[in-house]
């Protein structure tokens, strides 16, 4: 177990907390950083249906999934044996059963069926048809979008998290030093995708590294107009950019690190004006950044900073990070921009990613930081300007 | 674009006769290998809400996706300008508004709002909400589960994705000798999960590798008694077992190799017994798939193959492998187990993997296939036997 059996404990506390505010008794959590977050289980099994029960009636959570996965429940969570449930293997992507079937069986056996229930409305691990199965065998059940409720628990992150990322911010170093070290024109996309990756996994001499929620970003050339592409076989070319978002993952825990690259001498005039109104606007952003302040005061802070310029950025300028499975390490909490009046605390953690990409012109650089008592700690301190290859 | 613009015309008008044979008028498609397969886009953008509409009205496919991840599909898709749709930011994991309203928005322009509507409603990149959402934005339409209805047009491959699942295969050696050459006592298992998926991304000095859409699975010890964990920082100890099922992938084509070690001269006897009983079992298995025999038969002859021994394997033995992305390269259609009547074809590709995950042993080995004309064909032909470390 990654933290000690009461930081688990006081998590579903504090996740029962919220669930009476709302008026939920039973929680149905299938978003794998939730139930890794209430349990610690930790396996890549989140590509079959399986969840974790929290009821009001109930110390401990309940963990269902596929029989083969119960013994790595076992082995991860901090949860008793008789909280360790699984279905057969015949439920898997099955077209006459479903895993919520087991899932309303044990529910009724518990007496739990005329509850009301909260579920993940919103979340890629829980679909429309575990919706359907849930109420066609809970008919004296009413449901609660209980969508980012755990996530919100999540927010403000336990000293012990915020280590965990701090040792991710060790790794994310390690990961950009690979990639600026690797990155030259003639090499293959896909080798430097693979030192980066494997800088991602070894981590340091003293903390392993985990795999992030997302693959290495590498935008190189014409891909730097656009941020979510990953490589191809095509080797790097001279005097074009290169747009890298990557991370250091610490026990699922994330330190995102985005920085830009050219291959060549001299940048061409408008890549050099982005990056200065890009890098300065950045800093003055991060000036303002302490407990207090809104999620949409940091974005407008922002935005007159870049003002003077010519560059309009429509899309958020961060979110909250923490613990993360694939596809996203994004928190689907804060999310900087006009509307969230979230006010910022101490211990919680966010990614500012002002990436600008335009059709003649593409860059990208982060902060990944949490709040303190008195304003903000970076993960990691690692140059913001573009780095060179000359 | 990785196959030809004619390829990708035909899997839609393939999809087309699948969609009016079941009434479906108009097919939402949110799962990311079925978007890659009809229109060739591959970005990892499927953190966000996006789809493939296919409209039996209109020639080509139309993609939805956030505003950034539009020039994304434009360099990757063979979609024309206008068949690329983007929503604006604040759709991003809002409160107030969500990206299918965007979608629903553009359907009722389009006319089609009328139509009998196909939804994958048990896939995980199309939630709950978005069905909601759906059915709120367009209360004259019909729905339909179309949920696996792409995944079976993807089932019999063409020649050229074989080819592409042929290099994945030579990707998948280099993958598994890496393995056999990185782990060893006193190597932390981070250190040989980094090297193991340096080698899955850097592929072949001519084919290079692709992010498969499951991390390297590394089970050492106590953990072979399951097959989804990952790796720590521990070091594996000298005489303990390790259960790895890892992959080659080339452009999100997969082929997957599971193998067991033993970090010693001599394994223990139940897992010698294990070993063999498996292997023999498997060889006798595979010697009977052609054209012609069902899934079901299949597992049959595995059963039979292993009734003398005392082992049982209540777990499929294994699915259907093509093009996919995280959080799985099964494609949700064949299962080899009692009850799939599916027959086999030539140009199905299949992942058998007969793995025993008991308390006192752990012992994996697969195959990763497809069907030819008079048989079958290996992706790679790699020693099944247990590889010591002496």
């Amino acid at each position: 177990m990654v933290f000690k059996k009461e930081e688990y404990q006081q998590r579903v506390v504090r996740t029962k907390q919220l669930m009476q505010e709302k008026g939920i008794d039973l929680l149905i959590i299938s978003h794998p950083a939730n139930m890794n977050y209430l349990t610690g289980y930790d396996g890549w099994s989140f590509y079959v249906h399986q969840c974790v029960l929290v009821s009001l009636t109930q110390d401990e959570p309940v963990w269902i999934g596929r029989g083969m996965d119960a013994n790595g429940a076992e082995i991860t969570s901090f949860l008793a044996p008789e909280n360790i449930l699984q279905y057969a293997d015949d439920y898997v992507h099955s077209l006459v059963k479903h895993p919520m079937n087991f899932v309303t069986d044990f529910i009724r056996q518990q007496g739990w069926d005329r509850m009301s229930i909260g579920v993940e409305m919103d979340q890629f691990y829980f679909t429309h048809r575990s919706y359907v199965e849930l109420e066609k065998g809970l008919p004296n059940a009413s449901f609660k979008d209980a969508n980012a409720l755990v996530n919100w628990v999540r927010v403000i992150k336990s000293d012990a998290e915020i280590e965990m990322m701090k040792r991710a911010g060790e790794i994310a170093v390690k990961v950009m030093e690979t990639a600026y070290r690797t990155i030259r024109p003639g090499v293959r996309e896909c080798d430097a995708a693979a030192e980066i990756v494997r800088a991602e996994y070894a981590g340091t001499v003293n903390f392993g590294g985990d795999y992030p929620a997302i693959v290495p970003l590498i935008m190189a050339g014409e891909a730097t107009k656009t941020p979510h592409l990953t490589w191809s076989d095509k080797p790097f070319v001279r005097d074009e950019a290169v747009l890298l978002e990557l991370a250091g993952a610490y026990k699922h825990y994330h330190a995102p690190i985005a920085r830009t690259m050219f291959l060549g001498k001299e940048p061409p005039e408008l890549m050099k004006d982005t990056a200065k109104v890009v890098i300065d606007g950045l800093r003055e952003t991060l000036a303002m950044i302490r407990p207090g302040v809104t999620a949409e005061s940091v974005e407008a802070a922002w935005r007159k900073a870049i003002s003077h310029s010519t560059i309009v950025k429509e899309s958020r300028l961060g979110y909250s990070i923490g613990v993360n499975y694939p596809p996203d390490w994004g928190e689907h909490t804060i999310s900087i921009r006009p509307g969230d009046l979230t006010v910022l605390e101490p211990n919680m953690a966010l990614h500012l990613i002002p990436g600008i990409w335009y059709e003649d012109v593409g860059f990208e650089i982060d902060a990944s930081i949490y709040i303190t008592e008195t304003g903000y700690e970076l993960f990691y301190d690692f140059p913001l300007e573009t780095y060179l290859v000359k």
